[in-house]
């Protein structure tokens, strides 16, 4: 049972008599039942009654709906409209546009829109490349997805991908000041995807994919990156890829143990596993066991598709062919991106010593935290009510600044890892603990720290905006 | 010659002795040179020189240089930079993506993104519809072109487009609250459009079709209109047969005709002449002669394709088989959307008595408006700097957001007559006049009067937001 969380929280409107104990009775009944006060309002103050608006947190829709029973319950209390602050924050949506030019008079009218802007056209016209310089292509990403793998909700549709979608373009403002507008695709065909985002793409300076389902996603991506001239980049994929590199980096600095020189089991084959497995090979992992709901990928399993036989080829040396219990035993590291609770405490207590345990499936992890850390020397979850959260806020922001701000036309994986370095070494070895091993999405040198290598490593400095002459 | 004109505005920033009549010399330089200096900014002072950013109105490109060469000739000037405000203006684009919803902090965070996110994605896989309560589909526009007919510039490709959409963009928000994106396509096939738009709809509440070379504007706007249920509205026809309607509504008012008793001669049988007609003869208009480059469109005529076709069967009941000139004499009324100079002052003469002329070709009119105005009651053109401006900025931000507000699925021939009859009708008895026969852009009543009308004309009243239960 979870504890009660902001992002189910109620805002209750209702009446009671004035004077006596009433306020002070809601508050008790509320936090009887398991809830939180978060704010009490009174909005309505007449001589006989109270006008009151109460924000309770509550554990999901459920107790909330029970708690609202509990209010209703209290003698003279009465309800009168019960909110739900998440949904209330999502009405109209939670993007807008703004423009950055003035229009307040013909005159700026003539300038941003005809007769002016067609002088502005024909100098791209005439070279395409100063489209990076008079347009928002130098700052716009499309964050493209086809719904079919919307968080762990599965394949929603486009429709309802729109909120998540959104928020993401809200996080790269945020973090980053880009400008990125959601592209919800009503189809799910890999060749209509592709040549769809082809041909939006001019007005882009990279692609972020999301939320598309394997194995659909690694074609679609190969396939982009060859035709288009602008970075794109899967986020299920690389930004896990690098936040999990940079946290095992810094897990390692605490354990003092040497990334090629660690076994690790990975539970998942997915999209994020495959990925996140490419990228510890190419920063230096060699003895790695990749385990899918099948048991450990060998060479001499009948199911491997290209992806699995990937993996087989470059992993799992000693061609182990048992499960992934066996596979995490004296491990030093554990990486799940898979299903709930596959592993107990007893698989951690017999992990080498001072294992380490990523359980990132969402929201119930592989092995539960609280039994893991009784074992294990760090562990980290992809949930924000444990310490070390990983959280591809932590990348994505920061790698598309640094490859907007370098101009950059690729995505590749030196890219990559140099952006989980850049994030690791944002820990500092004062702060660096078993459970701050990354750093928080607030803190404020992420972004600059992730831009700055990925800008490095795509080779540019910044292309600074000049000022263009008669 | 034209007149110097903001939209070709130069900053010059230069050095000039201290003391002395040097500044004064300038502003007498430039103005000599016939351009006009808007500003003068002293932005150093020191003992022996000054340094001046001047901005100065020009004719064109060429104008501007030569007004530097001029600037650079003074004695004790010397010229450091030169810029062109309008490019200026321009730089790194002019919109951005902005987040309405405050993520200060981790709960904030998850409410906004993951988890809570979740349950609102949620309730519209439940719902599709709540597609338009909860996310910016409400409220947002796409902006599509293919660059194949941007401005007057031809077809100068999506990237060239981009400026121009972005302006459009900025243009829906500054008058009607609206979000919109651009799009620029990189393909020019018909069936591909068709697909795109299809498959990016369910994030947008209507389709702005913008910059599209007919025929092929005709075929995708018909087919998207009966694949989407959202509105699909080609400007470049829809919006200018609007503005066209409410201009000739107003000029009727003044010389005392009635629609359906005059006759009409037009020039232009593209994209928007054919959309102004068809919007013509439904507002009640009965005898109307169109011409193209050929001569009048009658049913002998061997070279008909189906638009033309069309005309042929629903326009010139006399089967006049003349050219031009021949259809506008004794003409109540003179429409072109076609090129310029073809008429001349004799032309005009030669209409029936209290003559209306809407010389729309873009830059240059049909006829010389100066001259037009000697021999009519009322003349309008495309310019800006001419009474009585046909500008589509009047029509489009009012009906996108009636059709917004009314949840319109489509846009119907009787909303467009609405929009136009609404336009016209801002311009009242009293101040209806040969030279102000259409609102100016900035009149307060004019998005909200069309915008009512066509909400109205949808069938919807508002769909007001309310508050969602939990």
């Amino acid at each position: 049972m979870g504890a009660p969380s902001v992002s189910y929280s109620i805002t209750v409107r209702l009446e009671v008599p004035a004077g006596g104990r009433a306020v002070s009775g809601i508050t008790h009944h509320v936090e009887h039942a398991g809830g939180v006060v978060t704010a009490l309002d009174v909005n309505t103050a007449a001589t006989d009654m109270l006008g009151i608006d109460v924000t309770i947190a509550t554990r999901d829709t459920a107790h909330a709906e029970a708690i609202v029973g509990v209010i209703e319950g209290i003698e003279g209390v009465k309800v009168h409209k019960v909110s739900d602050r998440t949904f209330l924050m999502h009405l109209g949506g939670k993007i807008e546009m703004k423009s950055k030019v003035p229009l307040r008079n013909r005159e700026e009218l003539s300038m941003a829109y005809t007769p002016g802007v067609a002088r502005v056209s024909m100098a791209i016209a005439r070279n395409k490349e100063d489209a990076r310089r008079l347009t928002i292509k130098r700052n716009s990403v499309a964050v493209v997805t086809d719904g079919s793998a919307v968080l762990g909700l599965g394949n929603i549709g486009p429709e309802a991908a729109m909120p998540v979608m959104e928020g993401k373009a809200a996080l790269f403002k945020r973090f980053a000041g880009i400008d990125a507008w959601p592209i919800c695709l009503d189809t799910q065909d890999p060749d209509e995807i592709v040549r769809i985002v082809q041909c939006i793409a001019p007005g882009f300076g990279g692609i972020n994919l999301e939320d598309i389902s394997a194995p659909r996603c690694f074609e679609i991506e190969a396939r982009l990156r060859e035709l288009l001239d602008i970075p794109v980049f899967h986020d299920d994929q690389h930004g896990t890829a690098i936040c999990v590199l940079a946290a095992l980096t810094n897990a390692l600095r605490v354990v003092r143990k040497d990334l090629s020189q660690v076994r690790i089991a990975m539970a998942g084959a997915g999209a994020a596993g495959t990925a996140i497995l490419k990228l510890l090979l190419h920063a230096g992992a060699r003895d790695v066991i990749v385990c899918d709901m099948h048991g450990a990928v060998h060479a001499g399993r009948a199911d491997l598709d290209e992806s699995l036989g990937w993996i087989a080829a470059n992993t799992n040396a000693a061609g182990y062919d048992g499960d992934l219990k066996g596979a995490v035993k004296n491990a030093d590291v554990f990486i799940g991106v898979s299903a709930p609770g596959i592993l107990d405490g007893d698989d951690i207590a017999g992990m080498a010593s001072d294992a380490i345990v990523f359980a990132l499936a969402n929201p119930e992890p592989e092995v539960s935290p609280d039994e893991a850390r009784e074992h294990a020397a760090v562990v980290a979850t992809g949930r924000s009510d444990y310490p070390n959260q990983i959280n591809n806020v932590l990348a994505f922001p920061g790698v598309f600044r640094g490859l907007l701000d370098g101009g950059a036309r690729v995505v590749n994986r030196d890219m990559l890892v140099a952006a989980a370095r850049a994030l690791a070494g944002v820990v500092t070895d004062a702060e660096l603990g078993p459970n701050y091993i990354v750093p928080s999405v607030f803190h404020p040198d992420v972004t600059t720290a992730v831009a700055a290598a990925v800008r490095e490593a795509a080779g540019g400095g910044t292309e600074p905006v000049e000022e263009p002459s008669a």
